[in-house]
C-alpha cells in the first residue's frame, strides 16, 4: 500500500496524463498520492497512513490495507503474481504489527486468458495463504475484452489486527537507533528484470517473494516497544522507503555501505544498467528500527527465523542531516541517497 | 462480491479460456467460483460467503468486502466508474447488514490516461463517499503500459460491522416470507448500454447508482430479526440473485410479474433486444425477504425514503416449486425464471 507521511511539504498533481512512473512508488507515485488522492479523500486515517491504515473496533485496532498487482511476467524465478498479491498483502499487515485474519481477492481477467494458467495462479494464492496461516475469505471476477488486459490483474485486500505489545510510528524513531535489514537486497527486481529477457544477462537468482510474518513477530517478541517502525520495502526499494521515514523528521539515516547485504549478481546486474540496487524492488525484507540498546538481540532474533541468516544492521539513526538518508563507506566516502526518480524497472509487481 | 451458496451441486471448472460470461455474474460465474475458488480456498468463511465475508474480531461481527470494477464507459448518465466503485462496495455492506467503517481503493491505471479524468474519478468517489458517511483510507496505484487496459479499473474493498440485531441468511428464510424490492429495475444497466451508443434508441434514463444504507437501516430498525435475507441484485439481476437465494433449498420464490416496478424505458428497451428486464444489472436497488407479518410495516419503512417510493412487493416464499423462481401473471400465466446465461451486456460495472 503507498505511504503518505504527517509531515510533509504540500505536493501539486497537475500531471496531463499517467506515466508508469506514476505506479512506481517513487517521486511521482508520491505526487499523485500526496497532491490528488490526499486532499480530495482527507481523512485523519488516510492522513496518518501507513502500509496499512489503522481503525478502531470494539476496543481493537484493525489493521486493513489494499495492494494492486500487475506484474510481468505472471510467472517468474521463485514465484508468481498470486503468490505475490498474498505475500505482499500480508507483509503489508506484518509490518504493521498486525496478524493477519483473512485477505479477499479481485481478479480483473483478460477474455482468452487461459483457465489453466488462472487454476495455477489460485493454487499458488491458496499455498501461499497456507503457509501464512491466513484464509482467502471472498473475492471478485471480473472479465474484460481480450486486448484490454495482459493476462490477469489481481488486487488483493487483507485485514488484521494489531499488537497490542508495540506502536510503530515514525514518530517514535529517536537517534541512536538502529536499522535492521532482513537479507539480501535487490532479488525479486533483477530477477523479473532478467524473466523478461530483454537484457543478455544470466544468474541463478530467484524472487524473494515470502511471508514477512516470522520476522515480525519475532520483533516484537524480542524487541517489544523497544521497536520503532517497519516497513518491507517494496517498491522504491530501500532507499524510497528509508526517505519515507526521514522526510520531514529532525532526524536522519545513515547507511553503512558495505554492510547492506546483496547478491553478487544484483550487484553485477545493477552495475552493468547504472541502477542503485537501494533503489530496486524486494518481496520478501523488512527494515526495523530499533532502540540501540534492543538492536543486538533484534538482529539475533531475526537471524534464528529460516531465511534470515543474512539480516543484518544496514545503519542508524543520526540528529544529521535532518531530513536525508546517507550513505558513507569505511573508506570515509558518503552520497545523499534519494527517492526512486521515474520507473526504471516498470510492472515489478 | 460474488456469492456462493451453502447447499450447492458439486460444479467443476474445465474451461479452457476465460470468457466474458465468466464476469458476468451468471452460470459461467458459478462455475468458476465454485468449480475453482471455492475447492482450492477451502475455508469455512468462504464456504458460507454471502456479499460480504462475516469474521469475528473482539466479539464484534466484521464484513468485509471485495469488488472490481471494470464498467465501459467510464462515465455516463447518473454516474461513473468511481461512484459505482464507492457505492457498490457500500451495498455489499449494507445488504449484509454491515454499517461501513471504511474503504479502500486499488487503482490499475493505463500510461497515457488523463490526469482530469483520474482527478474527476477520485473526486466521485470522495463525493460517493461522503454522501454515505463513510471515509476511504488507503489504496494503492498500479500502472501498466498504454494498450493493456481501458483507462483505469478499480478494486474496491469495504470492512464494516454487522448490526447485532439481525441476522440474515437463506436459512431463515421461511414460506410465507414477502419479498421487497426497493424501486424500478434495470436502470443501470439499460443506461450502460445505450451510453455505449452501440445502439439506435435513445431514452432519459439514468444509472440508479445509490448507497443503499438508508434502505438496510431502516429495515433493520423496522423488521428487526423478521428481516431474513438481502441483496443487491448487481449482475445477473433480480432474477440471478432469487436464484441464488432458492437453489437447493426446500422452497422457491413466486414473483407478480405485473408488481415489478419498471420504466417504461426498460421494457421498451428488453423487448427490442429480447432481454429479461430480471437479468439487468442494477446499482441501487435492494431485495429483501421478510417475514409475512413484518412485510407491510417494511414496505412502508422503504416508501419512506427519499427515492423509496416506488418500493413494492413483489413475491412471496412458497413451498412449491422448491429450488426455483416462478414469475404469475394476474392471468393466471407462469414462467420459471432462470439464472443469467452468458454475457449479453459485458463491462456492466
Amino acid at each position: 500500500m503507498e505511504t503518505i507521511e504527517r509531515t510533509r511539504p504540500a505536493v501539486r498533481f497537475n500531471d496531463a496524463q499517467i506515466e508508469m512512473a506514476h505506479g512506481a512508488g517513487g517521486k511521482a507515485s508520491r505526487r499523485l498520492v500526496e497532491g490528488l488522492f490526499l486532499p480530495l479523500l482527507a481523512n485523519p486515517i488516510l492522513q496518518a497512513l501507513s502500509d496499512s491504515a489503522l481503525t478502531s473496533v470494539n476496543g481493537v485496532t484493525l489493521a486493513t490495507t489494499a495492494d494492486g498487482y500487475v506484474v510481468k511476467p505472471l510467472r517468474f524465478p521463485g514465484g508468481s503474481i498470486g503468490e505475490l498479491a498474498v505475500n505482499g498483502t500480508i507483509n503489508d499487515l506484518a509490518v504493521s504489527g498486525a496478524r493477519p485474519l483473512g485477505l479477499m481477492a479481485a481478479f480483473i481477467l483478460e477474455a482468452g486468458f487461459a483457465g489453466e494458467t488462472l487454476r495455477e495462479e489460485v493454487e499458488a494464492m491458496a499455498s501461499a495463504a497456507r503457509r501464512a496461516g491466513v484464509a482467502i475469505v471472498g473475492g471478485d471476477t471480473k472479465v474484460v475484452e481480450h486486448g484490454f488486459a495482459d493476462g490477469m490483474y489481481v488486487a488483493t485486500f487483507g485485514f488484521g489486527t494489531v499488537d497490542p505489545r508495540v506502536r510503530l510510528a515514525a514518530e517514535r524513531v529517536v537517534e541512536g537507533d538502529r536499522v535492521l535489514l532482513s537479507g539480501p537486497i535487490g532479488d525479486h527486481g533483477i530477477t523479473i528484470l532478467l524473466a523478461r529477457g530483454d537484457l543478455d544477462l544470466e544468474a541463478s537468482l530467484v524472487s524473494d517473494t515470502r511471508p514477512l510474518t516470522p520476522f515480525a513477530e519475532a520483533l516484537i517478541e524480542r524487541a517489544g516497544s523497544a521497536l520503532h517502525w517497519m516497513r518491507d520495502p517494496t517498491r522504491g526499494g530501500v532507499a524510497t522507503a528509508l526517505n519515507e521515514l526521514v522526510r520531514g523528521r529532525d532526524f536522519g539515516v545513515t547507511l553503512y555501505e558495505e554492510s547492506i547485504p546483496m547478491r553478487n549478481e544484483v550487484r553485477g546486474a545493477c552495475e552493468i544498467l547504472g541502477l542503485d540496487p537501494l533503489h530496486i524492488a524486494n518481496e520478501g525484507q523488512l527494515i526495523a528500527v530499533v532502540s540501540g540498546e534492543a538492536a543486538d538481540g533484534a538482529l539475533a532474533a531475526m537471524r534464528a527465523i529460516d531465511g534470515g541468516e543474512n539480516a543484518a544492521c544496514i545503519g542508524e539513526v543520526r540528529a544529521t542531516p535532518p531530513g536525508s538518508v546517507l550513505a558513507v563507506t569505511s573508506y570515509g566516502g558518503s552520497r545523499v541517497i534519494d527517492m526512486l526518480v521515474g520507473d526504471p524497472l516498470p510492472r515489478i509487481c
